[in-house]
């Protein structure tokens, strides 16, 4: 058994770990087609708690589910300008709409398209179509209407889960009678997003706006919440962007107000993607594999009996099942407790290392000797494997939902700190130069995975020369945070006067 | 008002009342994609609760969800002969992956693809492409994975719901090492739809085989459940397939069984789709629009505060809040009750009749006089819209789970009864012809709104020579129907022996 279940470690290959870890806890792989993966049924079932959770949230603050077409019309995409310059660029294209079979047992395209369709990329446009009919007066004000779709952007360089040309996501849709009140949805769902990200998925991040050259083609606004990696790069987690009247305009969503005149309406999007199980992966997995927060666990505890004779079978099986009655009873955030019991016919030791690798919080083991002391041996994914502890059955039930709740607790707390650790205050471009220039990679021997990098905190103007300055070296402003009390200062490149400083930071 | 809130109603010209159902409960709509259509939020909450109910159903007989590609190379199209055959038709294809736009602002498809990609129409060729990496061993068996996806196939004559481009469904696939496993498989899940279709939706279902014809492009055999909408024709509302070694021959899913020797896997797939929403409107709606069967009703109960001073307004608004808050802790069908209290600034009766075009199951209007004596208002959709009864408050709330489940049965019980009216027995062609051949059509003053046809219950064989009979008056086979005792004859137009009889009807 080699030191470690995954290899390499993220000390010796971060991106390579990444898909090593993906593929032991069996999570998704790539297809053939280029690009596209396929989600197998333990990534799936991490997607689907996310969705329940953020669809109980998405519904709380009054939205309504919908659905509108895959495919949108060329002509729709060329509406807005920004847009068309973002979107319109690796799109899938529908050209034809029929196969003939050729006198070679091969399909061909036939049933030419009068306009070609492109699969959506992000349906801005196709949603503001139908806005654009539903919405007549200030009565019909706000519109509140979020999708989960699958959306394709063409990629060249694809990476499961965190970029796929395929992939499953959200993405909201409001429209509003005022400024203000969409600006406030836009700000609502920032929230949601960032709530969402620290107290299900344990994982810290910053929420901010982002400056003008990474917003959202088309908006006036784009929000993010950007979570540090163990690697110190950024992975921007979800967006939530205030359109202003653009698409309004391009899209003609009008309505007339209490005066009877007509305006534009003024309207937000938001979404998160599959990307954040990549997330998830990056900010709390180690190098013997998946570690996942109990609140998105498929499953929290698996009971693994250990017996050799039949008799021993028979009185370790019941002492199983009496956990699991047990637990039945039980709460977790509100959910019941998701408990399984494993009683394929493999060795104890080979499924212990598959529940490591894929995650799960808590391993139970039941043998004879567990049964004979009325106790039960735990196991918990947030220390190391090979940690046990033996305790009374009754006392194991009696405690795991708050034990589930320390795990996550204790998650989000080591992520928290990795980031403070590798989050520092510049005032000068050359030490953030310094900060973010990689040591000489012969002395790669520290015990700390990650080496050099993390969150600049820096004063910046949203400037031009501010990106051109950092782009050589891959670095760009993630955001400018919201949180906490302004500082006044100067930009380091412009001199300009800037009143918080911002987040740099190597990205995906 | 009108005597009715749909125009036309079902007799008068029924697919155009299908249409005005939809359009009054704002249900769905056209898209400006032909064939696309757009499934509002009260249409799509529809389907999130069938979503649930059945993904439940699902993971309760051992199934997971995964997500597999939207697109298909053609070459995996053309890999199964008889697939090809029905699939490759009518199929979206996307040729290229980039857009440039031209200097006149239009936008030119670029980037031609080597192999052009087919837009999902079902998902067997892709799926079966992972399953024959994944299956080794007869260890790695059974595979029970389910997808909620979209899928697309060109239609050239749209309808909401019925026959759209692209929709919504499910798709189980699922691999097995022997044949007996596989047809217990097709079996288990064409029950899971006939208890689905029966018990929550409210809709009566035949269950059986299909003639040879009618089969799924690649199966060996399938299975459909029938529902006979109220014009009579019958609605194939979900389907199981038996697909032998079909595909796993053509896609190489193999497995070395428990000699070491290697076989080929037996696969199943079945699927139902956003047509179980057209079935619901079709089963149970009438002229004054949708009626929902509770147990798949956004809403359950809505309660209407009827006031006109402000005095007034107050006592109302606390007695529907008593209300709510009394229902808060009530279940139906395992499920919280879900109410909600319409306090809009709105004339009292044009909610009403919004709730009665949307279908929802109980309204309770509350006024001040209802105040005064304690009581509620309380009409049901499944009665005449001018019924109300008044009772009592507490008995309301104590009744209220009866009641659903009441309105449930009856929903049910109707439906049967239409279709044992339209269901007969025949031994001859003739007697078949004159049941589906339409009346005088300048006739139609029936107060039945159905005037022709139904189910023909028939002895004849699975042979070409039957559908040729009946395909001028647009009959076919739909299936042989698994349930009650076997009734040996003769078939009607081959004279070759048969077991059972068999159900004619027109179709959607």
């Amino acid at each position: 058994m080699p030191e470690h279940a995954i290899s390499p470690t993220r000390e010796e290959n971060y991106p390579e770990w990444f898909q090593q870890v993906i593929k032991a806890a069996d999570l998704a792989e790539a297809s053939p087609v280029r690009g596209c993966m396929v989600i197998k049924p333990w990534g799936y079932a991490i997607w689907e708690n996310m969705q329940r959770i953020l669809d109980r949230m998405f519904k709380e603050t009054g939205h309504q589910n919908a659905y509108f077409p895959l495919f949108i019309p060329l002509s729709f995409l060329e509406k807005e300008a920004k847009h068309v310059e973002g979107f319109a660029k690796e799109c899938a294209v529908v050209t034809h709409h029929r196969l003939e079979l050729g006198p070679d047992g091969k399909l061909i395209p036939t049933g030419k398209l009068e306009e070609p369709l492109v699969v959506r990329p992000t349906s801005e446009t196709i949603i503001g179509a139908s806005y654009a009919k539903w919405i007549q007066s200030y009565r019909d004000l706000p519109v509140l209407i979020n999708q989960w779709a699958n959306v394709v952007r063409w990629e060249m360089r694809p990476r499961l889960f965190l970029r796929t040309t395929e992939f499953l996501w959200q993405e909201g849709h409001t429209a509003h009678a005022t400024k203000e009140e969409a600006i406030e949805e836009t700000l609502r769902m920032l929230n949601v997003y960032s709530t969402f990200a620290e107290r299900d998925l344990a994982i810290p991040v910053v929420r901010g706006p982002k400056p003008a050259c990474e917003r959202f083609p088309g908006a006036e606004e784009t929000y993010s919440i950007e979570a540090m990696m163990q690697d110190c790069k950024s992975l921007q987690a979800g967006t939530s962007h205030f359109l202003g009247q653009n698409f309004s305009r391009a899209q003609e969503i009008k309505f007339s107000n209490t005066d009877g005149n007509e305006e534009f309406c003024w309207t937000t999007s938001w979404g998160v993607s599959t990307r954040l199980i990549g997330a998830v992966i990056m900010t709390h997995s180690d190098d013997d594999g998946l570690v996942l927060p109990p609140r998105i666990a498929p499953m929290h505890v698996v009971v693994i009996p250990i017996h050799r004779s039949p008799e021993e079978r028979d009185a370790v099986l019941a002492a199983c099942q009496r956990v699991k009655t047990l637990v039945a009873d039980l709460q977790f955030a509100g959910e019941p407790i998701r408990l399984r019991i494993d009683s394929r016919d493999m060795r104890g030791g080979d499924k212990v290392w598959q529940y490591i690798k894929q995650g799960v919080p808590i391993r139970l083991e039941i043998g004879p000797r567990d049964v004979a002391a009325g106790a039960v041996s735990v196991s918990r994914r947030d220390q190391p494997p090979r940690t046990k502890t033996s305790m009374p059955l009754e006392e194991f039930v009696l405690a795991l939902p708050s034990v589930l709740e320390e795990i996550q607790q204790q998650l989000y707390d080591r992520a928290l700190a990795f980031r403070d650790l590798h989050t520092q205050s510049f005032d000068s471009k050359e030490a953030v130069v310094a900060f973010f220039t990689p040591p000489d990679s012969g002395n790669r021997k520290s015990q700390e995975p990650m080496l050099h990098g993390g969150f600049a905190r820096v004063h910046v103007a949203d400037d031009p020369r501010v990106n051109e300055v950092f782009d050589p070296l891959k670095v760009t402003v993630r955001c400018i945070p919201m949180d906490g009390d302004d500082e006044p200062g100067f930009c380091i490149i412009t001199g300009l006067a800037t009143r918080r400083r911002s987040i740099l930071a190597k990205s995906y």
